[in-house]
């Protein structure tokens, strides 16, 4: 235990000072560095799938269930599309040490402010290897160094991937110190990590539940995070039902199993009895199991009835709760209650109502008139993103270069002191 | 401390239920509040003066220090000034329902953000009865609601103004849970207050070293503080003589007790000999003690050798550590290993060394050519501050309106599903 903590220790230090190295570097010097890593990364092509496959193997004697080794497992595509996203980085403007918000103040100094790196971000994620290259590379783009902990049952991947990134900050005359890869899978490691705060500035968190609560709930470190996604569509009685359903369906079934799939489905009273039929028909064909409230069991008489948990569980899964609201307003007292602050939409028509739930929903994304499934950093239009946020302070919503970084004023005087 | 946790819950739970209604108030009857607020204060200065006098006496009876009663007192002008402060938060331009960044995106939605409240913001505060009125209002103008928990020493003085306050909600239609006094004195309502993460978005603690440190260790809220300031001015080679030795006597003699005052000064070699006799003789006239380097006492022999621990002690007082250094370089290796990060100034007349300083020095203000003290939310045209932050997630620097807010994702779209 007490090596694991030096071990740690010795991690932070170094990333501490290569911070202050990678926090002035030009973006130049940095895009550089990508595209080496990018090069790297196909060249060592056979290298990274031959150890994956170690780690495949080593997965399924350890029984890795199959939606873990999906996620673990690279082929060639998969090994291509971490090269294109990092030239995607590349292609990203650098956020770092732009300067807004300068105003003179009467007592003649001008006050501005300027954008820079966090310092040192700690990455905790699970099976997939594609994270250590994206999170190394927003990190980098971004100017902070990363220590970055990865599932033990990626490591032989991981250990290649992190050659790659070493001899691409190596060749752009960076040091190697900017991204390190922890070494061991001592469980032990995280939990040093996240108490670190002497030399780690943020923890980002990406994974199953149990990762996320027990990070959240031992951290010293403040952390970047959300806990879970159960995110609500709300249709209104002046939707329109065509674009209703499509959303309703969207939202549910173009993917089951990501943060930003709907989970429960609000339906205003005044239009259950059009809608939900014909909705049921479209769960139907999809196979989605539906669970409902009671009102909504009397329009559909063979839905599953649903239980007070329903209505906060993150189904992750062809399973989808419904419940019939008495208009805007027990919309909103529904998901006040059951959010978990991630993403909820409204369908309506009536611009009043839409712009009532734009304001006064509470959660990282608010929608109108569109699936929940936008929800995302590539979608949002911020490049890569590094993982969502439900945080309310610093980044809510994707995280992306900009979430990674944070602002200093800035004072120029002329010789003023203060009277 | 079962009664204390249920009380303090019950207080969560109404802080919740206000704060949707606070969020979502327009900026007139939230104006209206806050100017009823002032006259109220006005028309109850003989009951507050008179509370504050039985504060004074029990302050005196327990041994207060000087400093303590000196913050606690309130005197005709002090009273004033809390009504004078209230009308200048209504002359603020109110920061919640900003619509930023709106951006179309190759799938055809319309991504933006919004600018919300945060939600419910905990403070916790020492003597100063000023403070409740300040931070009730900041919070009230910013959107949130706000639990607040004065220091036993102030709790006649807080008691009457929490009824001014109660006043002012009451004659705008707001509900009076908006702005919650803690009546306990009870040490354990804070213990709890910092754990409420259900209800409580926030904790702003303002007081000294050993609150903040307490409440920073238990805390399972976010915290937005700084811990003590121990600010730097550097000398560099290239500097104005007559412009620093105003800057350096500033930064440290214009007020001791204040956490932007200069706590070191750092000299570059090159500069020490013609400067250090000059400052010498300006800080002696002053009563300022200088606590110097091997390199300073070689320069100025009667000065006190400076300890290890000098370099990391917040004086409040008159008394100052000196410490030549190699050029800007020595100075940020310094400013690095010793700052509080707070607040830091060079003085030069180079414009590379400037910018370099002011790019590299990672503290919440950074100044080229200007004394430390203009570290503040006025100053620097925030209109009111709840604080100054040296946190680097959400709000960096004095925090004001605008860092009583969070942004989310706004998303138009018109029918719009995801391929």
């Amino acid at each position: 235990m007490n090596d694991i903590k030096d071990y740690m220790q010795q991690l932070g230090r170094r990333a501490k000072t290569a911070a202050r190295v990678i926090a002035n570097a030009e973006s130049g010097v940095k895009n550089k560095a990508l595209d080496v890593i990018a090069s790297e990364i196909e060249l060592q092509q056979a290298a990274i799938l031959e150890a994956n496959a170690l780690d495949m193997q080593a997965g399924k004697e350890h029984g890795l269930d199959e939606a873990l080794l999906d996620r673990l497992e690279l082929n060639e595509e998969r090994v291509q599309a971490m090269a294109e996203g990092l030239r995607q980085i590349v292609s990203l403007p650098d956020p770092v040490g732009e300067i807004s918000h300068v105003n003179a103040r009467p007592s003649g100094i001008k006050v501005g402010q300027m954008r820079v790196p966090l310092g040192v971000i700690g990455i905790i994620y699970e099976s997939r290897p594609n994270v250590t290259v994206d999170a190394a590379a927003l990190c980098l783009k971004s100017g902070n160094a990363c220590i970055l902990r990865g599932g033990s049952e990626a490591k032989h991947s991981n250990q290649v991937i992190a050659t790659c990134i070493s001899q691409g900050l190596k060749v752009a005359g960076l040091p190697t110190e900017v991204v390190q890869v922890v070494e061991t899978t001592d469980r032990n490691a995280v939990g040093e990590l996240i108490r670190m705060e002497e030399s780690v500035d943020v923890i980002i968190p990406r994974g199953g539940k149990g990762l996320i609560e027990r990070i959240t709930k031992e951290a010293r470190v403040p952390v970047i995070k959300h806990l879970h996604g159960v995110c609500h569509v709300y249709i209104d009685d002046k939707a329109d039902i065509e674009m209703a359903k499509a959303i309703a369906l969207n939202a549910k079934t173009q993917r089951y199993g990501t943060c930003n799939t709907m989970e429960t489905l609000l339906v205003s009273d005044a239009i259950s009895a059009e809608i939900l039929p014909e909705l049921e028909v479209l769960y139907q064909s999809k196979g989605v199991e539906l669970r409902g409230c009671e009102r909504t069991r009397r329009v559909l008489p063979n839905c599953v009835a649903a239980v007070d948990a329903d209505w906060d569980e993150e189904y992750l899964a062809p399973i989808l709760s419904i419940r019939v609201v008495d208009g805007v307003e027990g919309a909103m007292d529904h998901i006040h209650q059951h959010s978990s602050g991630h993403t909820e939409s409204i369908v309506t028509s009536d611009h009043a109502t839409a712009m009532r739930f734009m304001r006064e929903v509470d959660s990282s994304s608010v929608m109108v008139n569109a699936s929940t499934r936008f929800a995302d950093g590539f979608e949002y239009g911020l490049g890569g993103e590094i993982g969502i946020s439900t945080n309310k302070l610093h980044a809510r919503g994707p995280v992306g270069l900009v979430g990674l970084t944070t602002q200093k004023y800035i004072v120029f005087g002329e010789g003023h002191i203060r009277q």
